[in-house]
């Protein structure tokens, strides 16, 4: 029924992702994450050429970038299917957080820095990161931030400690945020965004920090890094000085996009697995899983909230499309809340389900239960963008600030 | 945002209909349920001037039968204005169960009946009443039925025990369900609907059912009715006999989508409400309700939620519009449950956020609570209507029917 | 199971207590709130000598006073049994707000005014009220308070605006929160209690705020009332001047207890109705309604939800009993959001398993439905009574306090 | 405030585990489950004198068999104290299985069987498993069942495939439940016990299965088995032949007192955590993360559930303690499914509380959050247990039985 929102230009890449999808990515993924990672990054690569002829690599960027040039609506239905698999968009060079970073310096860097950072970005030779997120300052609070680059001559020095700088790990730079005007009158415009190749003296990937379980390896990573007097050109930097929050709100609305529409992708592809097993799980006599009202109530509201969700999504993906990520905001808010918790809702009811299967790495699920525990969290947690939006709506009707 | 999905043909109307809503019903609602409903009936017939200015009359209609002939979609997005005050529908002559009603007459009704019960519906001169519900069957089984219609020469004689007959009280007419062919083989081909006058020898209205505190009167109510020995002419059936449950149907889509419009307009006005009482009760010391994380969290919710649900239900809609409502079944399961949650949890923080006053009846919060309480219940229960989805849905993935 | 703790000197009563709500008060129910209330109130008359035979008037008194001389834990236990009928507490002389205005007397009143009001209330022969909240200032914080005494000889002098003053019509006092000290450095020094016939000029009952569809009358109502310019003797304060808020603590420990087991009670009775409705509603085929798996979960639900509740309560009643209101100032906290929130579940479950008729008046649910969603807002919302008791917990954990 | 419950003959005892849980298991906890749990093992081998010592050496027994002799309520709260941490019951020697092992061999091993299995368990010189779940036979339905155990001579020869026969990694033996009179006509009486050393001719460990990422090894695995052609004595058999399911029942009802008891550990700690973060985590300008109201909320809703949860079980224990476990099913169903789900949202508060670090390694809630999404699946589905506890109620009510 949604198919009337697919617009007739990616109807046949569509099909060919899913194909791909199923076909290639799911066979690779139970090896995926118990080995190191890798070993899968060099099976990708194995797939570029396949991807190349679909017309899906660098999926997001328009034709001026030699990417295939579709709205962010159609962006948006083709990340759903690459969701399906946690390896869709790191096939495609689309994947967090080098798609963002590609963004970034697509309308920022100089010619220089395009050069070195941007080009092989964009031919999948390297990859990059973003360090951000500090584990003394609350991310909720972004503007609040420890590290600083302060300027000597041509160079600034950077200093600082990070985390959650996910996929540094291989990575060949980072795309750093460090407070570079601590004068400066209003907090958000302190920082600046530079880049700082990982093999620079004083940058220290201290740890892959164990999340859920694991450490992980490669891009499927998440690293504690230490910035130690690491010296870098002025001409590193992306933008104006103290430009930085400015650049990471560009970065948001597209990305948050991508996220949430992935998210739908395993949605959806643990509703089929919740599904198939409903139907094909023989309970005796005749009676099978999916006869049980509990089970039926699970599915259907599954599917209620799923459908909901994505027309959440798209409909924001369309306001950006017609008006820019600014007027787009409290659409913006709304999916990142709203998306998360449908996720942990149907994956949870999804191993429910399976039973003990459920909880096995014999089906995704359970490792979809894991990562993406953090939807809820990482980008501010889901309470952050309630009040966000809230506070925008009660504007609306008159409320005075909180002088608090 | 959602203005985009309005057709240019309807937004002067939409304005119009906003206004009228505001001005010319909400001031009427105070009064309109605490004293006899027939005061409140009497002051709509003297707004129908304006209605049939704005082109309202008969919201629903074809141009053919002398309404404005919009598309389900956009009738849909106006029925979500009316539906803001409890006296929307009424005053637009589309209010259930006549419009429902209407269109069965449109459909199934000979000359002879159309000039006898149509004619004076459509120009509002009369009410009607459906009666199909009875106590001592469970609705979400309709087949199950025990009043009769047997065949005597000319004539049906009718005998039955029905209730939640809604609007009975001052109707001209009921449209009743009674099974006419007791021996046909599947359940479903057993019932017919014939035209009763409420005026016959047998037709005993019980009383008017007390519902949450007020047994209410006029079209406001829902009676308890028995018909003993009532006898009409077989001329009085709709289509074909023992197709009843057939016509049934028919009327099923279009009225789940008006319902759910209407939940909607009460969720947006419950908004307004909860809204405006978070931004301007004061708390002392300069802080204002609306600072409270709590309320932000209710409001970004409710906002989130309602959008989901207009989009699931315009979806709905135009599902309908395109393929009609056989295609649309799931579509239409999907929407019952999933808004009638919304509008209960959006009523229920509205009044938290009212605190005692949203117990009070000076807001019209504390009456969509106890009305709409219902909204859960009829037209089958959430719970068959989730179970009727996700049968439908397991059925693709190969789930054999259970032999129970 | 839970009998293990009733203690062997109640177990007489609570069976006698049980027999007398079934049999006396639970065919009085279906007329007492469609009727004006008086008619109910003589009929509980009539039923004194029986309430007197079984030894249960007055039952929260101790035998210094009259009653019965139970502890807290044994008289909750009792109390619940009381609850299963909104009639249950009035036929004793424990109902809300006299048994708190008793409690109130006995401790702080002279021998005057106890002659005066507090004998012909243990008698039964007046009511009384207790006139607090009012609607400029939310109740949450009451310390914020509008109406003043101010002393003018041997007078207080009261202007003010209170609403939600429970059974204020017909009652031959109440008790009347006031500000008497501006002045006094802590704002919960400010108010005083001050007794006031409903017979002084000045004293305006505005109105029987309607509530959730009804008015009421006599015990059943919620009065709004204006204070102008009514005198007092100033002998007619109870404790000493300021003390108002200490006073208002002392009274909320125990009528928290009676209150959350009055829900208990409901809940039992919803519980009951729920479990005779699905046992014997037949769907045809075999098939009764407790067959569906959502229903039972309902009622599994349930059944843990109103023992845990129970459980809390007893717990707080006891540690009240050992240690009294002020080291049981959590457990009081507590259990005030966990019974409202388990009473709501419980009501809302045992409604859809009724289906239509869970919505008529031919059942009590609709009735407590209506009456109790209050029960999460009065006493404080249950949002004021969850940060109080974390705003505790959080300090043992070292929290400095909010600066805000 | 609980402590009233706290019998005083445990209350040194529960003071001195808290410390050995405190100071000497958790800080082996962090490198318990990345690392071979053989190595963990040897550690909490190297602490059985302190355990001895304490008196908490096989805390479950009897005096008789060398235990302290505590009741099940007693037992009860000091399994609390060790689910603190979760090698807490492994370190006094009351882990799962084996601590149910250990009551079946007490009650149904000969003397021969005793010396050879039940003595060295007592000692803790081995190890035991539970064999009963399969893969292709749905749990909640026990009685359905796979695996064979056909008489030859003395001998018992065995095949079947089972699956989360947790522990089995390094266990001696195990106890396996294989049907041996499949022609019995109560499907509930086909099946036996019978121990199986895990060294025997076609006991074939597959593989640790990986749960949550994590195949685990040694006590902390759960093995996929296939018995191919196993023989053992009949003189293995525990009990009478088709005795296994009154055996299991036998074993049930204190072993999810345990587990309980053993969850609601896990939420004390949990809560601490969240509370100790809340209160310290600094958001700037003299702003605690424990101001937010929405963390207040969870703190204060976890409280009220963990306090419920307790109180429920510890009553369940009386219970059994007073009239054995029969008397006892409704309590032990209802236990099952309210404290697994109280875990379950107090984790899920706690990791939301800390943001990202609460889904990294580097506290022990993102372990629990994977190990004990089991707990609402094994041991029968919450949905199971619901349905189960209903069904026992509605007979109360009259509902007949189900023909389906």
């Amino acid at each position: 029924m949604l198919s009337r929102f697919l617009s007739p230009r990616i109807q046949e890449l569509a099909h060919q992702l899913r194909e791909f999808v199923d076909q290639e990515l799911v066979p690779l993924e139970q090896n995926a994450f118990h080995r190191p990672f890798q070993e899968t990054e060099q099976a990708l690569k194995a797939l570029r050429p396949k991807v190349k002829a679909m017309g899906a690599w660098n999926l997001y960027l328009s034709k001026d970038h030699g990417g295939p040039g579709f709205s962010l609506l159609e962006v948006a239905q083709l990340s759903e299917i690459l969701g399906r698999s946690p390896l869709g968009h790191l096939s495609c060079n689309c994947q967090a957080p080098d798609a963002g970073n590609i963004e970034l310096l697509l309308s920022h860097a100089s010619p220089a820095l395009a050069s070195q950072f941007l080009h092989p970005l964009l031919s999948g030779d390297i990859r990059s990161c973003f360090s951000m997120t500090e584990p003394d300052f609350a991310g909720s609070n972004p503007v609040n931030m420890g590290t600083t680059a302060i300027r000597e001559g041509d160079e600034y020095v950077i200093n600082g400690h990070k985390w959650f700088t996910s996929s540094a790990d291989g990575a060949s730079f980072a795309i750093v945020m460090a407070v570079t005007n601590p004068e400066a009158p209003k907090p958000h415009m302190r920082a600046s965004m530079i880049i700082v190749p990982t093999d620079r003296p004083g940058f220290d990937l201290v740890r892959n920090i164990p999340v859920m379980g694991h450490a992980g390896s490669g891009y499927h990573s998440h690293a504690e890094i230490r910035y130690t007097n690491v010296r870098v050109p002025v001409t590193n930097r992306l933008g104006a000085e103290g430009a930085g929050f400015a650049l990471a709100q560009e970065r948001l609305g597209p990305g948050r996009i991508h996220h949430c529409m992935r998210w739908i992708g395993i949605c959806e592809r643990s509703f089929d697995l919740m599904c198939m097993r409903a139907a094909t799980r023989d309970m005796g006599n005749g009676s099978y899983l999916g006869h049980k009202q509990t089970v039926q109530h699970w599915i259907a509201e599954s599917r209620a909230e799923i459908d909901a969700a994505r027309m959440l999504v798209l409909n924001a993906a369309e306001t950006i499309d017609q008006a820019g990520s600014k007027a787009a905001a409290r659409e913006i808010s709304t999916i990142k809340f709203f998306a998360a918790n449908v996720l942990q809702k149907v994956l949870d009811r999804a191993i429910q389900t399976h039973g003990a299967l459920g909880i096995t790495d014999d089906t995704m699920l359970s490792y979809w239960y894991r990562e993406e525990r953090g939807a809820r969290i990482y980008d501010g947690p889901d309470e952050v963008h309630k009040s966000s939006l809230a506070k925008k709506i009660l504007a609306d009707y008159g409320m005075p600030r909180s002088t608090h």
